[in-house]
């Protein structure tokens, strides 16, 4: 008999040599029509994989990352098979899972692919799967495998196969369609019941624009019909909240070939949501302690080579500028000045906890080919922040953190979210990590307790911790239900050392402190483009560029209007006044389009009795009421941030 | 006879060959006694000066930029008088006045001067000024210049004459010293009533430091006791005012070897600061309709071609960054990014003005050797706008500006300045100016009808206009007497142009806007190193970084301390508790060093009746009154931003 330990740390008695599968069917015959495949001892594999000795058993589904990655990577060879049936001689390169499906890279010879082609694809593609193929595994030498791809004449596996040895080299076969694959995959075919093959694209052969361009198709796939038209339903949605399109037409930001590439220019409307969300910032971190700092935006490499930017980090920076025989550098990262700051003044333990934050601007370098709107950019200003704590801080200075982060996604509207707890390895203590076990296991526990105590939905990862500490990701979803990588919370032993930060404790001792970096509302950049998307442009009140819009019947009461947008102004509401010779019907549509959260139309009956029609964005005609009346309501949805 | 126009526009006449110093006493013998050099023509000269023809003609005084520089030239020569005759063979090299003084370069051979020489020489100076030395005007061929200076064997002298024709060659004798000297000076060595040597240096022959080191001594001098004793008494006051010692005292500021010199770090006292004035300053901008953007940092080669900025500004920029290709400048001024923004949309009449403000961040290479505290630095933060407007608008602009500028010095407490209207030379229309004769007219006289009718001290300045339009720099004076250069203000019809910058008039064509670049509240750095010095440290109650310290007797009424203090942070009062197990004797000296406004002392009695007890700073102990009593006075006060 076997242990088998699960997930939940119930271990489980096997006969050795029991399936995956068979596992699953002992624990429910509904969960083992859903399982993909299986994590033994942290490898995934096929669900016919056999266990012969103790091991941990992580059973994957549609739910799991690493479930779906297998479900996608099967469709992948499903579609092959489609293409070869339709397209005989076509060679393969690659056709790995990605973020939102799957694609294969191909060559089709002197032939092209057309949208036509898709669509015969995907009905082929529905065939094959409906023929419950099973996906089998078979292991061959090094030489068998060159034999089979040098018979098919296909030059693009034997490269793959040229880097693998003996041992190493494994084929999966469904159906009529054979390929080089380290799999694992899914069980069969028929698990796959839903196709959408969404583009067709070129691809350089490695990557490499000497080499050939391949043809790329990529494509999706569901469980069950329910879920692709959701996922279509969301692209359709998602493409009506593209960042890029609302920042445009909302005039929230431009870029320019004479500023470069990544570098965003605030325009005035995007500068008013800036303003607003570093206004929170500070009145939140004010609140909860923090005092702020204002730093430049360079340094000299001495810096970066005490912090490990250098050489590390040097790829993902901008080139140096060489001054006076020295290097400066365009920061990626604030906290060396901070850390800086810090160590400016001698600090006891009556100083601590010593929080200190700034919207500091950071460059990175990112390929060009990478740059995506808002989301991937070269310069970013992130709501940063370092606490320098004790030991015996950092549970209390950990979980206000955490509750920050919870206060903002309630602000926003923001209802599902999940943490991405990253622990290190013990075995690559000294390697991978500061060699510091008892501070490793302490931290962890501290941050574990703290996430489980305040109910925040979260997943642990082995080995991805950063080089000083346990980290944080925050993975939020959009209303739509795409995902976000929103900020990373990191628990910091090691830079303190590298700064030789310092502070004496009670007893009079040299200590070093614990540092956390946080940035709970991430960059501008992202933040801005979710927040773009979340409301599809439609932002709640207190974010909005214009808040209110005055609209006269006719110019006579154009007075009278504008008499009502200074009173508003007067209350700090931001207002502007339609004072083009324009028909009421005309105002109005164009001022939907800016989605400008209320309208005040008025006339003749509104200006004699000192009264507002209102217009509310979504809603429509609200009715009239008196000015004041008007001004108290808007003031104080504003002061609560209302989500409405 | 000639016709003599005075400043005031008056025309009068007088023979012909008559001097300066005769019309001089025509108008008054008071005032002839207090003529130290006269503008003629624009032309600085000496009074014995006679005049031939008609001429513009400006008297020069104590109270004229020209005629301090004239006296402390001539100061120069009357101490050069004085070393002669106690260091015989000495050689000099150039003595010219400089913004507090003067000073001369000379070679002592194998001699040191000390402090005690000093002391000597002024004594010297003292007796040689009242023997009432004329200082005499002699023109001389080169060959007579050469021989006199090869005779007294100086060979600095010779390399000056080295570079000088026939007809530029004159000598300038008072006493038993001479001089080669292009002038002018004042009329005779009386005139020199108070003399203050104040340092000795080291300074390479042409700043080279491959030359021999020469020594050069600084003095000051004034026309009367009183105002050199005012001066000592202000450099006393100045040492205790010293931003950087004050800047340290009160945690401003910090700097460090490993971010970089000249690059500002602001600590969390400093940047509350900061945010107080930015605060005002998005008030200030946001009731005068100006909108509010952010750009990055850095730009593309290209944009600061179009811009001029390179090649010609190159040696103030900091060495770019070279990526993929392209070459990246850190910015050095806003208004290109601005421009930018300003074309990302079309523009119509109605969008304009458009006003756009941003506390843009510019990095300016400075040489290591300039930078000096927050005064000089090589990263600037700068209350930056621009304003795009037609011709039409631009009068209403530009007096809104300079009723900016002078709200802020109410503010402040800056009730001494001077502008400073720099004009364009009409003979180098198309060479140093934009050939555009009408709109230099034009704009110049706006702006000076502007400075006129709002009743704003300015001085006119002959061809230092910018390239593209008018410029005025504004000189504020601290509170001891200081003079400050804040900001500059200029009208600029040029870059529009390069920038390709249009908007569509009302009669639908196409046409290139003015642009006003404007910085009232200069830089972070420059200005809050000059409120340092204007408070001494003790910043008004709105701008302290803390406002209120609370010190509860002993620790039997901390809790009441921190009810008090936590009320007051509600109020959004900066308040702190002073929690140390100290007497409140020192908690209270220990405060007034930080300069406090306020210090609230609690104890039994304050304990039991929800008092305070008052202590303003400056002013001591103002009794007692209830909790609310004083937030709501300290409140209104911070509100007022009053100066008290």
């Amino acid at each position: 008999m076997i242990n088998i330990t699960l997930p939940d740390g119930a271990i489980r008695q096997f006969e050795k040599g029991i399936s995956v599968l068979d596992i699953a069917k002992s624990i429910s015959e509904g969960l083992a029509r859903k399982v993909l495949a299986a994590e033994v001892n942290g490898l995934v594999v096929d669900t016919s994989r056999v266990i012969n000795e103790n091991a941990t058993l992580k059973l994957l589904t549609w739910n799991d990352r690493e479930g779906k990655n297998t479900f996608w990577h099967s469709s992948a060879h499903l579609m092959a098979e489609a293409v070869e049936s339709m397209f005989p001689g076509v060679k393969f390169w690659v056709g790995p899972p990605v973020d939102n499906g799957f694609y294969y890279d191909m060559d089709l010879g002197d032939r092209k692919m057309n949208e036509e082609d898709l669509n015969a694809l995907e009905k082929k593609m529905n065939e094959l799967a409906k023929k419950n193929s099973e996906f089998i595994r078979k292991e061959l030498s090094k030489t068998e495998a060159l034999k089979y791809f040098t018979e098919k004449g296909d030059e693009y596996k034997l490269d793959l196969l040229s880097n693998l040895n003996d041992g190493e080299i494994t084929f999966y076969t469904q159906g009529s369609f054979t390929d080089l694959c380290r799999g694992p995959h899914i069980p069969n075919t028929s698990f796959i019941k839903a196709i959408k093959l969404t583009s067709i694209a070129g691809a350089y052969w490695k990557g490499d624009e000497k080499n050939k361009m391949l043809t790329r198709v990529y494509g999706v796939t569901f469980p069950a019909q329910k879920e692709l038209d959701e996922y279509l339903l969301m692209l359709e949605e998602a493409k009506k909240r593209d960042h890029r399109k609302l920042g445009k037409e909302l005039s929230i930001y431009t870029m320019d070939d004479d500023v470069g590439q990544g570098l965003i220019m605030w325009m005035p409307n995007g500068t008013v949501i800036i303003e607003e969300l570093e206004k929170l910032a500070k009145e939140t971190e004010n609140e909860a302690g923090y005092k702020r700092v204002v730093t430049p935006h360079i340094a000299k490499e001495s810096m970066y080579l005490t912090s490990g930017h250098l050489p590390y980090y040097a790829d993902s920076m901008y080139p140096p500028m060489e001054m006076e025989g020295e290097k400066y550098y365009l920061r990626s990262m604030n906290c060396p000045h901070h850390h800086k700051i810090f160590a400016a003044e001698p600090k006891s333990y009556r100083d601590l906890p010593y929080r200190i934050a700034e919207y500091g601007t950071v460059y990175r370098y990112e390929q060009s080919g990478e740059l995506f709107g808002l989301m991937r950019v070269r310069c970013l200003h992130m709501n940063d922040a370092h606490i320098y704590c004790t030991k015996a801080q950092f549970n209390d200075e950990f979980r206000a953190v955490n509750e920050m982060y919870l206060k903002y996604f309630k602000i926003f509207g923001i209802e599902k979210y999940v943490m991405r707890l990253s622990l290190h390895s013990p075995d690559k203590l000294g390697i991978k990590y500061v060699n510091e076990p008892a501070l490793w296991k302490e931290t962890e526990t501290m941050v574990r307790n703290v996430l489980t105590e305040s109910g925040i939905p979260f997943v642990e990862v082995q080995d991805e911790a950063a080089f000083y500490g346990p980290k944080i990701d925050v993975q939020i979803y959009s209303a739509i239900g795409r995902e976000f990588t929103l900020a990373t919370n990191q628990v910091d032993f090691s830079q303190g050392r590298s700064f030789k930060l310092e502070y004496t404790s009670e007893e009079n001792i040299s200590e070093t402190p614990l540092i956390i970096h946080r940035a709970p509302l991430g960059t501008h950049e992202r933040f801005i483009g979710f927040l773009l998307e979340q409301y599809a442009g439609k932002f709640p009140t207190w974010l909005a560029p214009v808040q209110v819009k005055v609209l006269p019947i006719s110019d006579k009461f154009l007075d009278y209007a504008k008499s009502v947008s200074d009173k508003l102004k007067k209350a700090d509401i931001r207002c502007e006044v339609d004072d083009r010779h324009e028909k009421i019907g005309k105002k109005i549509r164009d001022t939907e389009l800016l989605k400008v959260p209320y309208m005040l139309i008025v006339g003749e009956k509104e200006m004699n009795e000192n009264m507002v029609s209102v217009r509310r964005q979504g809603k429509g005609d609200v009715g009239a009421k008196p000015v004041g009346e008007f001004i108290t309501e808007i003031v104080a949805e504003v002061k609560e941030r209302s989500a409405e």
